[in-house]
């Protein structure tokens, strides 16, 4: 049996665990009712099953190629891409002056994860998409709108980021391509783009590429970055695709994994752009959609994890190999203790990314909806650490799917190590998560920890409830997370009081785990909680509390070490 | 710079740490002193440095292929293969009467991590070679050993191991290859193997194969399985090989990692074998190679990991990018706090492992050079926790590099992905990770904990000394390792408690790495201690004990659970 979207798991945390009523309450989601978004869910999933998964292993053997400065892609992807375009996903979460459906970022967030389980390097096509919309809507003029958001929503076009340049990694700041006025409005640019997803492909009439890039005399640093929109084929007077730009794809990458996804690297010869917002304000653009597109490969990493989570659970049943202690003769390896460990914890962090993903996503809508600057400052302060964990515990996940199928798992055609191979990335793009780590210490806990105080209070409510449980097990997990969400207020407490950048940093890794691993167990326990909870749901709740809740606190122990015993060593310390 | 072997950091650790002189000082060892250790060592660093290491991308890029029943290899291995053949490694720890160099397994182990690190795939020939020549002088007659055992001591012809059928991975007992007497004294062997590695290849002019199969009407399960040596072309009257025998390679495996060495399925249709040991003890006979291939897997993972870490401080030290809290301006990423913390993190964890297995690999040797019962079961407790181990901490480590060289390292050509996806197979093969720690709380636990108890004793020594140490730093420590040890006791006396064995192998996982981790911690910091220690050791420590035995903690309370959560799932709980 393939990958089945799990719709009412994913509806009951929205309903029942992550307060959804709250989006569809509101004026502006006012049509996303539980039904609506139920109904979307299931339409997806079919999409994900039937039409996306089958694409997966075809896009790893047979990755797109570049000849002659044009991209091929691999074998059945246009077809998938025009089935993700003609269902109006990619609008999903699009304003519908311009064709989109103006649902909520959160079901636009569970149709990603249903289609990034099912084929991740496809899914990544209409996430950059998705992306660049919003960059666009929120700061092109009129006219760019006009001509450029209808043709992305509805698929015709296709949308790039290009920030990334050969110095210029996770330092925007250096980058060197140049921008000169053309003095008709447009202007020339001019250098090289590195790592560009679906930089060029055939799946569209046009592609569209948001570049960041210097206007003449421009501050030297992030002040001085522009943002341009630089199209593939420049539109002609009635908006269609006319003369071609000067840009194209120089090579793509030989990847590790998403292979089905071409990652370019694109010269820029002069090619004719339209600025995009204000001069100097291209990287405060760019921003607009990173937030959304961090979450966005946030849930990437949810879908992975779920797609493997499934895979090894087929495994595991069917495969049958030894004793079991509780059989008397051979038995199917998920009776084995340690597979079943492997895959309860696949199972449990799976779920926790899930539910911290979505409930990012809420708080994103909530802000939209309301614009109450809590819900956004919330929304800010959860991207990085949905960002990191999810992506952090997709790899977990997939390497333990790995495990599960033993020497079958290091084979290719088992799929397993596929699964591990093309979420590694989601790890590294979009900001890696050393970088989440260092904003949420820095920009994030900027406040002197306030936002990160009243999530910790929300934890703290699910202590209680869950403390005043009925059961044993329910007042023992209360006590196991009251335990980590005191380790990470103690955490919160201290890092917000260094001072010195470098002992922030030193423990910011650790602390973004810790509060993830904390908020997992929240939303476990208080999934066990609701009235709809399955039995399946308590039991993994009791499983996360004791065997991934302890890590919390170690992480949130280390994380106040500060940076002391980091440059204790010397550069001749490194020297091998 | 390419990879460098760590030859006085090896040998500081045998000399200052480990107490490899107990080795020399014995009789049977008496000629491998620290002088011609270290004389071996840098010999083998320069094979591996100059000849091994620049076969590595080539073997991951240009596989192995199968073409009309023969394998042709990597280009460049066959050059490859007979450089280390010529220099004696083979045989480095075989016996003198068969051309063997006779030397301490501790040796062969150190020489296997400087191969393993620049070239695993074609390590991984000799290593199987190896472990075929002590099962033949274990166990076989004098004519099969006269025949077979120089030549493969020499090169001349490689061994390989065939246990795994498609119906018997972990559950060897479940084989059902056939084995009828011929009525000369040899035997007609028939069935399927799978995953053997080197199966088939052109390095060597024979191949043998040690076959486990079943001999008419013998017992189901284990005690039915008997050993049989046979080779692609059965020697002549002369020992030449001579007509080709009835097996044949029928397809490699394309796998995720390690494509410089081909694994194959292997078809016996009727091919001559003769028997190794006595009928129905070959499973045993097997097991007398399984510690020493165990070791020399757990070996394989600290070479990747020691090549991982070079090939990171290298990126590192070399790559400008945003400004670290230390400069002023731009600087080099090893600056920023996190990446340093990657960085100690795969420097410290490579260390810990390289430690155990080398301690482990003494322990060996003083069990063969003395006959005590005392080293052997040391040696045999040691074994697992080394093998799943050094493996996971590889697979971290190499993780971390990745995330070092950031997009870099999703690009293959960068090398650090490959290291990633080679390694992985060590968790899985001669026994998974899981299986080893089944064995450890099973087998090495069933004496009640006696050798575990003597384990941590030694770690209570290195705590003792560390507390009465002039720094507040190394008394810090000190209190940090007696925790850890303090931990991992209780967890023994648990394990060693449960009379179920679902409980037992609830924690088994957990309980193996927290007493690495416990050793690992014991390791660096008696290193630290010693006369002949360098600074950075002392700040390598120092990390280890803040950083990373905080988890041992974690672990080992986690290992207490039991079984009762994992079975609190019913099969419909993982009906997905």
């Amino acid at each position: 049996m393939g990958y089945r979207t799990p719709v009412s798991e994913i509806m009951f945390l929205l309903r029942s665990v992550l307060g959804y009523g709250q989006v569809s309450a509101t004026e502006r989601f006012g049509e996303a009712s539980d039904e609506i978004a139920e109904a979307i869910l299931t339409e997806a999933a079919k999409l994900s099953e039937e039409i996306l998964a089958p694409l997966n292993p075809v896009g790893d053997r047979q990755p797109a190629t570049l000849e002659n400065c044009a991209v091929t892609c691999s074998p059945g992807f246009r077809e998938g891409y025009r089935a993700i375009a003609d269902g109006g996903w990619i609008g999903i979460s699009a304003p519908q002056e311009y064709g989109g459906m103006e649902l909520p970022v959160t079901l636009q967030m569970a149709v990603g994860e249903s289609m990034s389980s099912a084929c991740l390097a496809l899914a990544l096509n209409p996430l950059m998409s998705q992306g660049h919309i919003l960059a666009l809507v929120n700061h092109a003029d009129e006219e760019i709108c006009t001509t450029y958001v209808p043709r992305l929503v509805s698929g015709e076009w296709t949308g790039t980021m290009n920030l990334t340049e050969p110095q210029a990694g996770s330092d925007v700041g250096a980058i060197r391509c140049q921008a000169r006025p053309n003095g008709d409005g447009s202007y020339a640019i001019t250098g090289t783009k590195v790592f560009i997803s679906w930089g060029d492909h055939d799946l569209a009439d046009n592609i569209c590429h948001l570049v960041l890039a210097r206007l003449p005399g421009s501050d030297p640093g992030t002040r001085g970055i522009s943002m341009f929109i630089v199209p593939k084929y420049i539109p002609g007077p009635d908006g269609e695709p006319g003369r071609t730009n000067k840009l194209r794809p120089v090579s793509l990458e030989c990847k590790l994994g998403m292979h089905g996804s071409p990652t370019a690297v694109m010269a820029y010869e002069g090619a004719v752009g339209w600025l995009v917002g204000q001069p100097g304000k291209g990287l405060a653009a760019m921003f607009t959609m990173m937030n959304n597109a961090r979450l966005g490969v946030a849930v990437q990493g949810v879908g992975v994890a779920e797609a493997a989570t499934q895979a090894a659970i087929a495994y595991a049943r069917d495969r049958v190999q030894g004793k079991p202690p509780t059989a008397d003769g051979a038995g199917p390896i998920i009776e084995h203790p340690d597979v079943r460990r492997m895959i309860m914890q696949m199972m449990a962090l799976t779920t926790a990314a899930r539910a911290l993903c979505l409930d990012t996503a809420i708080s994103c809508d909530m802000a939209r909806a309301t614009d109450d600057a809590g819900w956004a400052e919330r929304e800010a302060f959860l991207t990085p650490v949905a960002k990191a964990f999810s992506t952090d515990v997709a790899a977990e996940v997939a390497d333990l799917g790995i495990q599960v199928h033993g020497g079958a798992g290091y084979i290719e055609e088992t799929g397993a190590a596929q699964f591990w191979r093309d979420v590694r990335v989601t790890r590294i793009y979009e900001g890696t998560n050393g970088i989440q780590a260092n904003d949420l210490v820095g920009r994030k806990l900027a406040d002197g920890g306030e936002i990160a105080r009243s999530l910790i209070a929300e934890i703290g409510e699910t202590v209680s409830r869950a403390g005043h449980g009925s059961t044993t097990a329910s007042r023992q997990q209360a006590a196991l997370l009251n335990r980590a969400a005191n380790a990470v207020t103690e955490a919160t407490d201290i890092l917000a009081g260094f001072n010195s950048r470098a002992d922030r940093q030193a423990g910011a890794a650790e602390y973004l785990r810790s509060f993830a691993v904390a908020l997992g167990g929240h939303y476990l326990l208080r999934a066990s909680l609701a009235r709809e909870a399955s039995p399946t749901t308590g039991k993994l709740a009791d499983f996360y509390c004791r065997r991934v809740l302890p890590a919390a606190i170690t992480s949130a122990e280390i994380s106040k070490l500060g940076s002391r015993d980091l440059y204790a060593m010397s550069q001749s310390d490194f020297q091998k």
